[in-house]
């Protein structure tokens, strides 16, 4: 399933050169893994008192190949792909059609009261994988 | 003219306590007013490009009356007050008809070259006031 | 107990015109608070574990007098002020000896399982005024 | 040069599981190279303006592997490698003694009115590898 949503760049985004600190789209990164675990229905909030398990981040990975300014609209594209006992967000932004970021998060499936990976619950991946 | 927007608490805004930051909270007022200036055709990122002008706050006072969680939808209402050379934005924020915050900004309107006060634009006080 | 820390404006703070973002001062603002009760041996992240009690901020009222810009250093300085159930911590910040900010937070002390104020306990009173 | 800063982590960096959220993380890897390039006298915000060139950021690759909580001192050490037109700083985070994260930041040399890499200039090549 694929997950799409916009962002605006706000002023409070930009640098003295007018354009997005980086830092803030990361913000804007993390702020889509959230709606879209919030449109599955597996909200990160939720994720460990409701169904006990965890998708700590343990690497990320990303190109800035564009920039982008006050006002600008950013669609932000979020494909996840599960693995054993991993989920892999994959993220691709454009603004104009032009690609402004891409990269990949990589997160481990962990229990409440643990750190070592453990399986994808199959009704997590279900919604991972079709959305619903 | 009055401003709504929707702002949803994440969980990257969230404490140990499952509750919004307070700086959050200010983020989520700032990028309302940010919405509410786009909204009105003179967003903040051209105001001073395209207008020669400034709205610097020069002061906010803010009560905090509730507490929201991760995955909270909180209504936010900007309603602005025209003033000879200033502008305040008057602010509400519910949660299940719940007050969570309200408060007041209080901006100059300057000249891009200069920071004492002007009158506001007569264009931009329309704008203000009705939304147009 | 007087306490005064020192904030260096990064680039990733200013704005299209090269002055400091007023929520990343709001920022500065927590992070003196924050850095005020680790001094005093009340670490906010220990405060309701540990002594059963919170400070959740009830208002807060801010005057911006001055501009700042990336490597400016900002003198902030915070003066507590110990109610019956309540702390007030007034700030004020000076960059080269001119006022950038000031005004106050006001906190009430709350029990760990209630919202209802709270007498400021006794040991809690004494770290604020005379930072012991 | 290898240039070390001590970041403590705040009440407003964690999460409801009392850990530093990543996206602060992020944040404090940023203000660390930012401390970094003022430490070696080309400040982010002397950079364009008084020497003709920017370092904007290409690609970045950070592993999380522990966590942190509030009040945690954790040691961010950056060591820079200059290449021709570009320039990558490799970051090392512990917290007694355990690694909590690592990582890389890639940039490249751009002038001014341009996008396009050009070489270091030697004095900043001098300054990034000395540390003068």
């Amino acid at each position: 399933m694929g997950f799409t949503r916009s962002w605006t760049v706000r002023f409070s985004d930009t640098d003295p050169f007018g354009i997005a600190h980086y830092p803030r789209m990361i913000d804007a990164i993390h702020e889509t893994s959230d709606m879209f675990m919030e449109e599955i229905g597996w909200p990160f909030w939720e994720l460990t008192e409701e169904h006990g398990v965890g998708l700590p981040l343990v690497s990320m990975d990303f190109d800035f190949e564009g920039q982008v300014a006050g006002g600008d609209e950013v669609e932000i594209e979020l494909t996840p792909e599960v693995g054993e006992s991993s989920v892999q967000f994959d993220y691709r932004a454009t603004h104009d059609g032009e690609v402004v970021f891409s990269g990949t998060e990589f997160r481990v499936c962990v229990p409440v009261d643990g750190d070592s990976g453990v399986p994808v619950p199959d009704d997590l991946r279900d919604a991972l994988e079709t959305g619903i």
